[in-house]
Protein backbone atom coordinates (compact mmCIF):
# COMPACT_ATOMS: atom_id res chain seq x y z
CA UNK A 1 0.00 0.00 0.00
CA UNK A 2 1.58 3.29 -1.40
CA UNK A 3 1.37 6.37 0.58
CA UNK A 4 -1.52 7.69 -2.07
CA UNK A 5 -4.58 6.03 -1.40
CA UNK A 6 -7.73 6.75 -3.65
CA UNK A 7 -10.90 6.60 -2.67
CA UNK A 8 -14.17 5.69 -5.01
CA UNK A 9 -14.82 8.51 -7.35
CA UNK A 10 -18.52 8.36 -7.38
CA UNK A 11 -20.08 11.85 -7.92
CA UNK A 12 -22.97 13.84 -9.42
CA UNK A 13 -22.71 16.81 -10.93
CA UNK A 14 -25.72 19.60 -12.23
CA UNK A 15 -26.61 22.90 -12.93
CA UNK A 16 -29.74 24.11 -12.17
CA UNK A 17 -30.44 26.84 -14.93
CA UNK A 18 -32.91 29.77 -12.90
CA UNK A 19 -34.09 31.48 -15.70
CA UNK A 20 -34.72 31.05 -20.00
CA UNK A 21 -33.58 34.31 -19.94
CA UNK A 22 -30.21 35.10 -20.71
CA UNK A 23 -29.58 38.92 -19.48
CA UNK A 24 -31.37 37.68 -15.97
CA UNK A 25 -29.76 37.34 -12.81
CA UNK A 26 -30.81 35.47 -9.98
CA UNK A 27 -31.63 38.72 -7.68
CA UNK A 28 -33.81 39.68 -10.42
CA UNK A 29 -36.39 37.02 -10.63
CA UNK A 30 -39.35 37.38 -10.01
CA UNK A 31 -40.47 35.90 -6.34
CA UNK A 32 -42.02 32.97 -7.85
CA UNK A 33 -39.53 32.27 -10.21
CA UNK A 34 -36.77 32.49 -7.61
CA UNK A 35 -38.87 30.33 -5.19
CA UNK A 36 -39.32 27.58 -7.96
CA UNK A 37 -35.29 27.74 -7.87
CA UNK A 38 -34.95 27.09 -4.46
CA UNK A 39 -37.68 24.17 -4.76
CA UNK A 40 -35.43 22.74 -7.57
CA UNK A 41 -32.30 22.41 -5.38
CA UNK A 42 -34.67 20.79 -2.76
CA UNK A 43 -35.83 18.56 -5.17
CA UNK A 44 -32.83 17.20 -6.45
CA UNK A 45 -31.14 17.22 -2.89
CA UNK A 46 -34.22 14.53 -2.23
CA UNK A 47 -33.84 12.41 -5.12
CA UNK A 48 -30.17 12.45 -4.98
CA UNK A 49 -29.83 11.00 -1.37
CA UNK A 50 -31.47 8.21 -2.36
CA UNK A 51 -28.40 6.85 -3.31
CA UNK A 52 -26.45 5.78 -0.55
CA UNK A 53 -23.12 5.91 -2.19
CA UNK A 54 -23.50 10.01 -1.05
CA UNK A 55 -22.19 11.36 1.78
CA UNK A 56 -23.23 14.91 1.24
CA UNK A 57 -24.42 17.36 -1.35
CA UNK A 58 -23.33 20.82 -1.54
CA UNK A 59 -25.63 23.43 -3.93
CA UNK A 60 -23.15 26.61 -4.72
CA UNK A 61 -23.91 29.61 -7.04
CA UNK A 62 -20.55 31.91 -8.75
CA UNK A 63 -21.90 34.83 -10.04
CA UNK A 64 -19.37 36.85 -12.31
CA UNK A 65 -15.66 35.63 -13.26
CA UNK A 66 -13.72 36.95 -10.68
CA UNK A 67 -16.08 34.54 -8.29
CA UNK A 68 -15.19 31.69 -10.52
CA UNK A 69 -18.36 31.24 -12.94
CA UNK A 70 -17.32 30.16 -16.50
CA UNK A 71 -21.13 30.72 -18.03
CA UNK A 72 -22.96 34.00 -18.46
CA UNK A 73 -26.19 32.38 -17.79
CA UNK A 74 -27.52 32.35 -14.41
CA UNK A 75 -27.12 29.16 -12.94
CA UNK A 76 -25.96 27.17 -9.99
CA UNK A 77 -24.15 24.16 -9.47
CA UNK A 78 -24.66 21.01 -6.98
CA UNK A 79 -21.95 18.82 -6.30
CA UNK A 80 -23.39 15.14 -4.55
CA UNK A 81 -19.71 13.76 -2.96
CA UNK A 82 -19.01 10.16 -1.54
CA UNK A 83 -17.25 12.22 1.11
CA UNK A 84 -18.01 14.72 3.99
CA UNK A 85 -16.35 17.68 3.22
CA UNK A 86 -13.38 19.49 5.20
CA UNK A 87 -15.04 22.36 5.56
CA UNK A 88 -17.80 20.64 7.15
CA UNK A 89 -16.37 18.22 9.29
CA UNK A 90 -14.60 20.89 10.85
CA UNK A 91 -17.81 23.09 11.24
CA UNK A 92 -20.02 19.73 12.54
CA UNK A 93 -16.81 19.22 14.95
CA UNK A 94 -17.22 22.71 16.39
CA UNK A 95 -20.78 22.82 16.78
CA UNK A 96 -20.61 19.15 18.49
CA UNK A 97 -17.53 20.33 20.89
CA UNK A 98 -19.80 23.21 21.78
CA UNK A 99 -22.85 21.06 22.30
CA UNK A 100 -20.97 19.02 24.34
CA UNK A 101 -20.13 21.67 26.17
CA UNK A 102 -23.18 23.84 26.79
CA UNK A 103 -25.59 21.72 25.67
CA UNK A 104 -26.96 23.45 23.02
CA UNK A 105 -27.14 24.38 19.44
CA UNK A 106 -24.13 27.05 18.64
CA UNK A 107 -25.57 28.14 15.54
CA UNK A 108 -29.23 28.93 17.64
CA UNK A 109 -27.10 30.34 21.06
CA UNK A 110 -25.18 32.96 17.83
CA UNK A 111 -28.44 33.91 17.04
CA UNK A 112 -29.79 34.98 20.40
CA UNK A 113 -26.75 37.03 21.08
CA UNK A 114 -26.61 38.67 17.82
CA UNK A 115 -30.66 39.57 18.59
CA UNK A 116 -28.98 40.90 21.48
CA UNK A 117 -26.21 42.98 20.33
CA UNK A 118 -28.45 43.95 16.89
CA UNK A 119 -25.19 45.32 15.10
CA UNK A 120 -25.13 42.92 12.64
CA UNK A 121 -28.47 41.74 11.60
CA UNK A 122 -29.61 43.48 8.05
CA UNK A 123 -33.05 41.55 7.80
CA UNK A 124 -35.23 38.81 9.54
CA UNK A 125 -38.44 37.65 8.65
CA UNK A 126 -40.81 34.99 10.04
CA UNK A 127 -38.09 31.87 9.23
CA UNK A 128 -35.20 33.75 8.53
CA UNK A 129 -32.16 35.67 9.93
CA UNK A 130 -29.41 37.82 7.29
CA UNK A 131 -26.77 38.91 9.21
CA UNK A 132 -22.41 39.73 8.61
CA UNK A 133 -21.14 37.07 11.07
CA UNK A 134 -18.88 38.58 13.76
CA UNK A 135 -15.65 36.87 12.41
CA UNK A 136 -16.53 37.45 9.12
CA UNK A 137 -13.56 35.91 6.68
CA UNK A 138 -14.33 38.68 4.00
CA UNK A 139 -15.50 42.06 3.76
CA UNK A 140 -19.80 42.10 3.37
CA UNK A 141 -20.17 38.55 4.19
CA UNK A 142 -23.15 37.39 4.69
CA UNK A 143 -25.31 34.57 6.43
CA UNK A 144 -29.23 33.43 6.65
CA UNK A 145 -29.97 31.05 9.07
CA UNK A 146 -32.96 29.40 9.78
CA UNK A 147 -34.61 31.15 13.03
CA UNK A 148 -36.05 27.81 14.20
CA UNK A 149 -33.13 24.90 14.50
CA UNK A 150 -33.04 23.00 11.57
CA UNK A 151 -30.82 20.32 10.55
CA UNK A 152 -31.30 20.14 6.95
CA UNK A 153 -32.25 22.56 4.04
CA UNK A 154 -34.22 20.25 1.65
CA UNK A 155 -36.48 19.64 5.19
CA UNK A 156 -37.69 22.70 4.40
CA UNK A 157 -41.40 23.49 3.96
CA UNK A 158 -43.06 25.19 0.83
CA UNK A 159 -43.46 28.47 4.01
CA UNK A 160 -40.27 28.36 4.66
CA UNK A 161 -38.93 28.28 0.96
CA UNK A 162 -41.07 31.38 0.49
CA UNK A 163 -39.58 33.28 3.46
CA UNK A 164 -36.10 32.44 2.50
CA UNK A 165 -36.35 33.64 -1.11
CA UNK A 166 -37.59 36.53 0.29
CA UNK A 167 -35.01 37.23 2.52
CA UNK A 168 -32.40 35.66 -0.12
CA UNK A 169 -33.25 38.14 -2.79
CA UNK A 170 -33.58 40.94 -0.91
CA UNK A 171 -29.37 40.37 0.38
CA UNK A 172 -28.47 39.84 -2.73
CA UNK A 173 -30.22 43.22 -4.77
CA UNK A 174 -28.77 44.91 -1.46
CA UNK A 175 -25.05 43.83 -2.00
CA UNK A 176 -26.04 44.49 -6.16
CA UNK A 177 -26.39 48.01 -5.10
CA UNK A 178 -24.40 49.07 -2.81
CA UNK A 179 -21.21 47.02 -4.64
CA UNK A 180 -22.44 47.61 -8.03
CA UNK A 181 -23.56 44.05 -9.41
CA UNK A 182 -20.08 42.49 -7.13
CA UNK A 183 -18.71 39.10 -8.20
CA UNK A 184 -20.01 36.46 -5.57
CA UNK A 185 -19.86 33.40 -4.28
CA UNK A 186 -23.09 31.42 -2.14
CA UNK A 187 -23.45 28.16 -1.19
CA UNK A 188 -25.28 25.94 1.63
CA UNK A 189 -24.20 24.11 4.17
CA UNK A 190 -26.79 21.63 5.52
CA UNK A 191 -26.08 18.57 8.02
CA UNK A 192 -24.28 14.95 5.82
CA UNK A 193 -26.80 12.22 5.47
CA UNK A 194 -27.70 8.88 7.36
CA UNK A 195 -27.74 8.09 10.48
CA UNK A 196 -25.26 10.23 11.29
CA UNK A 197 -26.17 11.86 15.02
CA UNK A 198 -25.59 15.89 13.75
CA UNK A 199 -28.59 17.15 15.43
CA UNK A 200 -26.63 19.42 16.86
CA UNK A 201 -25.90 21.23 13.62
CA UNK A 202 -28.18 24.31 12.02
CA UNK A 203 -28.28 24.19 8.12
CA UNK A 204 -27.22 27.81 6.72
CA UNK A 205 -26.03 30.11 3.63
CA UNK A 206 -23.06 31.77 3.27
CA UNK A 207 -22.69 34.32 1.24
CA UNK A 208 -19.42 35.56 0.57
CA UNK A 209 -18.93 38.68 -2.44
CA UNK A 210 -15.64 38.68 -4.34
CA UNK A 211 -13.83 41.80 -3.68
CA UNK A 212 -10.62 41.09 -1.89
CA UNK A 213 -7.97 38.57 -3.34
CA UNK A 214 -6.76 35.44 -1.13
CA UNK A 215 -3.34 35.82 -1.25
CA UNK A 216 0.20 34.31 0.40
CA UNK A 217 -0.78 34.79 3.96
CA UNK A 218 -4.05 33.42 3.43
CA UNK A 219 -3.19 29.95 1.88
CA UNK A 220 0.06 29.98 3.85
CA UNK A 221 -2.25 30.26 7.81
CA UNK A 222 -6.13 29.64 6.68
CA UNK A 223 -6.56 32.69 8.33
CA UNK A 224 -8.37 35.87 6.94
CA UNK A 225 -7.68 39.02 6.45
CA UNK A 226 -10.71 41.32 6.45
CA UNK A 227 -10.33 45.27 6.09
CA UNK A 228 -14.55 45.81 7.15
CA UNK A 229 -15.69 45.26 10.32
CA UNK A 230 -18.81 43.38 9.60
CA UNK A 231 -20.92 46.08 11.74
CA UNK A 232 -19.77 48.54 8.95
CA UNK A 233 -20.89 46.06 5.72
CA UNK A 234 -23.76 45.63 8.18
CA UNK A 235 -24.74 49.65 8.22
CA UNK A 236 -23.97 49.98 4.64
CA UNK A 237 -26.10 47.22 3.40
CA UNK A 238 -29.05 48.03 5.53
CA UNK A 239 -29.36 51.24 4.25
CA UNK A 240 -30.10 49.49 0.40
CA UNK A 241 -32.52 46.90 2.39
CA UNK A 242 -34.86 49.82 3.59
CA UNK A 243 -34.70 51.85 0.93
CA UNK B 1 -18.05 35.18 29.58
CA UNK B 2 -19.38 35.50 25.80
CA UNK B 3 -19.42 33.69 22.54
CA UNK B 4 -17.40 35.93 21.04
CA UNK B 5 -13.37 35.45 22.78
CA UNK B 6 -10.97 37.87 21.46
CA UNK B 7 -6.98 36.71 21.55
CA UNK B 8 -4.48 39.36 22.43
CA UNK B 9 -3.79 41.35 18.99
CA UNK B 10 0.38 40.69 19.44
CA UNK B 11 2.27 40.42 16.19
CA UNK B 12 4.12 41.56 13.67
CA UNK B 13 4.75 42.83 9.86
CA UNK B 14 7.05 43.36 7.95
CA UNK B 15 7.81 44.06 4.37
CA UNK B 16 11.39 42.89 2.48
CA UNK B 17 11.95 44.69 -0.43
CA UNK B 18 13.86 42.52 -2.29
CA UNK B 19 15.79 44.85 -5.01
CA UNK B 20 16.56 48.73 -4.94
CA UNK B 21 15.38 48.26 -8.89
CA UNK B 22 12.06 49.22 -9.39
CA UNK B 23 11.51 46.81 -12.87
CA UNK B 24 13.49 43.73 -11.39
CA UNK B 25 11.49 40.83 -10.27
CA UNK B 26 12.73 38.00 -7.63
CA UNK B 27 12.73 35.82 -10.12
CA UNK B 28 15.21 37.97 -12.46
CA UNK B 29 17.57 39.09 -9.57
CA UNK B 30 21.70 37.98 -9.97
CA UNK B 31 21.98 34.66 -7.82
CA UNK B 32 23.77 36.94 -4.84
CA UNK B 33 20.59 38.76 -4.49
CA UNK B 34 18.67 36.75 -4.37
CA UNK B 35 20.94 35.01 -1.77
CA UNK B 36 20.82 38.32 0.37
CA UNK B 37 16.42 37.90 0.05
CA UNK B 38 16.62 34.78 1.58
CA UNK B 39 19.34 35.56 4.08
CA UNK B 40 17.18 38.48 4.96
CA UNK B 41 14.17 35.99 6.00
CA UNK B 42 16.53 33.93 8.31
CA UNK B 43 17.76 37.32 9.70
CA UNK B 44 14.76 38.67 10.33
CA UNK B 45 12.98 35.38 11.79
CA UNK B 46 15.85 34.80 13.85
CA UNK B 47 15.37 38.09 15.48
CA UNK B 48 11.44 38.37 15.90
CA UNK B 49 12.03 34.72 17.46
CA UNK B 50 13.67 35.97 20.60
CA UNK B 51 10.43 37.74 21.07
CA UNK B 52 8.03 34.54 23.31
CA UNK B 53 5.24 35.78 22.76
CA UNK B 54 5.16 34.70 19.02
CA UNK B 55 4.23 31.31 18.48
CA UNK B 56 4.73 31.11 14.35
CA UNK B 57 6.41 33.41 11.83
CA UNK B 58 5.23 33.30 8.03
CA UNK B 59 7.02 34.80 5.20
CA UNK B 60 5.42 35.03 1.85
CA UNK B 61 5.27 36.85 -1.45
CA UNK B 62 2.63 38.04 -3.66
CA UNK B 63 3.40 38.41 -7.28
CA UNK B 64 0.98 40.07 -9.59
CA UNK B 65 -2.10 42.04 -8.70
CA UNK B 66 -4.17 38.63 -8.92
CA UNK B 67 -2.35 37.37 -6.29
CA UNK B 68 -2.93 39.78 -3.80
CA UNK B 69 0.07 41.90 -4.26
CA UNK B 70 -0.97 46.04 -4.33
CA UNK B 71 2.43 47.32 -4.64
CA UNK B 72 4.54 46.72 -8.24
CA UNK B 73 8.16 47.01 -6.67
CA UNK B 74 9.02 43.15 -5.86
CA UNK B 75 8.83 42.50 -2.52
CA UNK B 76 8.00 39.86 0.23
CA UNK B 77 6.34 39.96 3.61
CA UNK B 78 6.91 38.38 7.25
CA UNK B 79 4.04 37.98 9.61
CA UNK B 80 4.45 37.23 13.06
CA UNK B 81 1.92 35.46 14.96
CA UNK B 82 0.85 35.19 18.56
CA UNK B 83 -1.10 31.26 17.67
CA UNK B 84 -0.28 28.63 15.47
CA UNK B 85 -2.08 28.91 12.06
CA UNK B 86 -5.03 26.67 11.40
CA UNK B 87 -2.93 25.33 8.03
CA UNK B 88 -0.02 24.34 9.60
CA UNK B 89 -1.52 22.49 13.06
CA UNK B 90 -3.69 20.64 9.87
CA UNK B 91 -0.28 19.85 8.82
CA UNK B 92 1.60 19.35 12.14
CA UNK B 93 -1.15 17.05 12.69
CA UNK B 94 -1.08 14.90 10.04
CA UNK B 95 2.42 14.67 10.18
CA UNK B 96 2.19 13.64 13.81
CA UNK B 97 -0.24 10.67 12.90
CA UNK B 98 2.13 9.23 10.42
CA UNK B 99 4.77 9.93 12.54
CA UNK B 100 3.19 7.76 15.64
CA UNK B 101 2.18 5.12 13.23
CA UNK B 102 5.35 4.45 10.94
CA UNK B 103 7.56 6.11 13.15
CA UNK B 104 9.22 8.30 9.86
CA UNK B 105 8.25 11.92 8.38
CA UNK B 106 5.94 11.61 6.29
CA UNK B 107 7.86 14.58 4.39
CA UNK B 108 11.30 12.10 4.23
CA UNK B 109 8.80 9.21 3.17
CA UNK B 110 6.83 11.58 0.08
CA UNK B 111 10.51 12.68 -1.17
CA UNK B 112 11.46 8.59 -1.32
CA UNK B 113 8.30 7.23 -3.23
CA UNK B 114 8.13 11.08 -5.25
CA UNK B 115 12.50 9.59 -6.23
CA UNK B 116 11.08 5.94 -7.11
CA UNK B 117 7.93 7.81 -9.53
CA UNK B 118 9.77 9.89 -11.02
CA UNK B 119 7.02 11.60 -12.32
CA UNK B 120 6.67 15.02 -10.93
CA UNK B 121 10.05 16.06 -9.71
CA UNK B 122 10.69 18.64 -11.57
CA UNK B 123 14.38 19.65 -10.06
CA UNK B 124 17.23 18.17 -7.98
CA UNK B 125 20.23 19.76 -6.39
CA UNK B 126 22.54 18.89 -3.39
CA UNK B 127 20.48 19.92 -0.57
CA UNK B 128 16.95 20.78 -2.33
CA UNK B 129 13.81 18.64 -4.29
CA UNK B 130 10.95 20.62 -6.55
CA UNK B 131 8.16 18.70 -7.21
CA UNK B 132 4.76 18.83 -8.55
CA UNK B 133 2.46 17.49 -5.10
CA UNK B 134 0.68 14.48 -5.74
CA UNK B 135 -2.36 16.23 -4.56
CA UNK B 136 -1.95 19.58 -5.87
CA UNK B 137 -4.86 21.77 -5.22
CA UNK B 138 -4.18 24.37 -8.16
CA UNK B 139 -2.86 23.75 -11.64
CA UNK B 140 1.19 24.09 -11.77
CA UNK B 141 1.63 24.10 -7.42
CA UNK B 142 4.98 23.47 -6.92
CA UNK B 143 6.99 22.47 -3.88
CA UNK B 144 10.15 23.25 -2.80
CA UNK B 145 11.56 20.86 -0.04
CA UNK B 146 14.84 20.16 1.61
CA UNK B 147 16.24 16.57 0.98
CA UNK B 148 17.69 16.22 4.90
CA UNK B 149 14.81 16.30 7.39
CA UNK B 150 14.79 19.83 8.49
CA UNK B 151 12.14 21.13 10.87
CA UNK B 152 13.35 24.96 10.70
CA UNK B 153 13.82 27.13 7.45
CA UNK B 154 15.66 29.35 9.91
CA UNK B 155 18.43 26.77 10.39
CA UNK B 156 19.54 26.63 6.83
CA UNK B 157 23.69 26.91 6.47
CA UNK B 158 25.26 29.46 3.87
CA UNK B 159 25.23 26.67 1.43
CA UNK B 160 22.06 25.53 1.91
CA UNK B 161 20.55 28.78 1.64
CA UNK B 162 22.54 29.34 -1.94
CA UNK B 163 21.29 25.79 -3.27
CA UNK B 164 18.13 27.22 -2.16
CA UNK B 165 18.20 30.33 -4.29
CA UNK B 166 19.05 28.10 -6.89
CA UNK B 167 16.53 26.10 -7.36
CA UNK B 168 14.21 28.14 -6.26
CA UNK B 169 14.92 30.66 -8.92
CA UNK B 170 15.13 27.99 -11.50
CA UNK B 171 11.41 27.45 -10.55
CA UNK B 172 10.49 31.03 -11.00
CA UNK B 173 11.97 31.70 -14.01
CA UNK B 174 10.46 28.14 -15.43
CA UNK B 175 7.33 29.24 -13.91
CA UNK B 176 7.72 32.92 -15.92
CA UNK B 177 8.81 31.32 -19.42
CA UNK B 178 5.63 28.52 -19.82
CA UNK B 179 2.89 30.85 -17.73
CA UNK B 180 3.87 34.10 -19.17
CA UNK B 181 4.73 35.90 -16.06
CA UNK B 182 1.97 34.56 -14.20
CA UNK B 183 0.49 35.98 -10.69
CA UNK B 184 1.79 33.48 -7.70
CA UNK B 185 2.10 33.31 -4.07
CA UNK B 186 4.46 31.06 -2.28
CA UNK B 187 5.33 30.75 1.33
CA UNK B 188 7.64 29.30 3.92
CA UNK B 189 6.07 26.70 6.51
CA UNK B 190 8.57 26.09 8.95
CA UNK B 191 7.69 24.28 12.29
CA UNK B 192 6.20 26.63 15.12
CA UNK B 193 8.59 27.54 17.91
CA UNK B 194 9.63 26.90 21.17
CA UNK B 195 9.85 23.66 22.89
CA UNK B 196 6.95 22.11 21.18
CA UNK B 197 8.00 18.32 19.96
CA UNK B 198 7.51 18.78 16.11
CA UNK B 199 11.06 17.08 15.25
CA UNK B 200 8.90 15.15 12.97
CA UNK B 201 7.89 18.42 10.97
CA UNK B 202 9.97 19.31 7.35
CA UNK B 203 9.96 22.53 6.62
CA UNK B 204 9.60 23.42 2.59
CA UNK B 205 7.69 25.91 0.63
CA UNK B 206 4.88 26.31 -1.51
CA UNK B 207 4.41 28.24 -4.87
CA UNK B 208 0.73 28.68 -5.94
CA UNK B 209 0.61 30.09 -9.51
CA UNK B 210 -2.59 32.47 -9.59
CA UNK B 211 -4.31 30.38 -12.73
CA UNK B 212 -8.01 29.20 -11.17
CA UNK B 213 -10.46 31.35 -9.46
CA UNK B 214 -11.16 29.82 -5.78
CA UNK B 215 -15.13 29.98 -6.27
CA UNK B 216 -18.36 28.62 -4.32
CA UNK B 217 -17.10 24.53 -4.62
CA UNK B 218 -13.84 25.23 -2.92
CA UNK B 219 -15.34 27.74 -0.15
CA UNK B 220 -18.13 25.15 0.33
CA UNK B 221 -16.12 21.83 1.14
CA UNK B 222 -12.27 22.81 1.53
CA UNK B 223 -11.42 20.85 -1.42
CA UNK B 224 -9.80 22.05 -4.70
CA UNK B 225 -11.04 21.34 -8.74
CA UNK B 226 -7.66 21.05 -10.10
CA UNK B 227 -7.61 20.66 -14.31
CA UNK B 228 -4.10 20.47 -14.64
CA UNK B 229 -2.73 16.88 -13.01
CA UNK B 230 0.94 17.28 -11.61
CA UNK B 231 2.10 15.07 -13.69
CA UNK B 232 1.55 17.15 -16.73
CA UNK B 233 2.70 20.50 -15.08
CA UNK B 234 5.72 18.42 -14.32
CA UNK B 235 6.09 17.41 -18.04
CA UNK B 236 5.56 21.59 -18.98
CA UNK B 237 7.82 23.06 -16.80
CA UNK B 238 10.58 20.62 -17.14
CA UNK B 239 11.23 21.70 -20.60
CA UNK B 240 11.79 25.12 -19.54
CA UNK B 241 14.29 24.04 -16.93
CA UNK B 242 16.41 22.19 -19.30
CA UNK B 243 16.42 24.69 -22.18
Amino acid sequence: MGLYDRMNGVGAHEVIIETPQHDLTLAHLPLQDFINVLQAYKDRIIDLKQDKRFQYILIFKNHGQAAGASLDHSHSQLIALPIIPKRVSEEIRGANAYYLYRDRCIFCDILQQEKEAMVRILSENEDFIALCPYAARFPFETWILPKKHEVYFEDSSPNQLQSLANILKKILLALNQILNNPPYNFLIHPAPFYGKDVHYYHWHIEIIPKLTNVAGFEWGTGFYINPTPPEEACKFLQEAITL
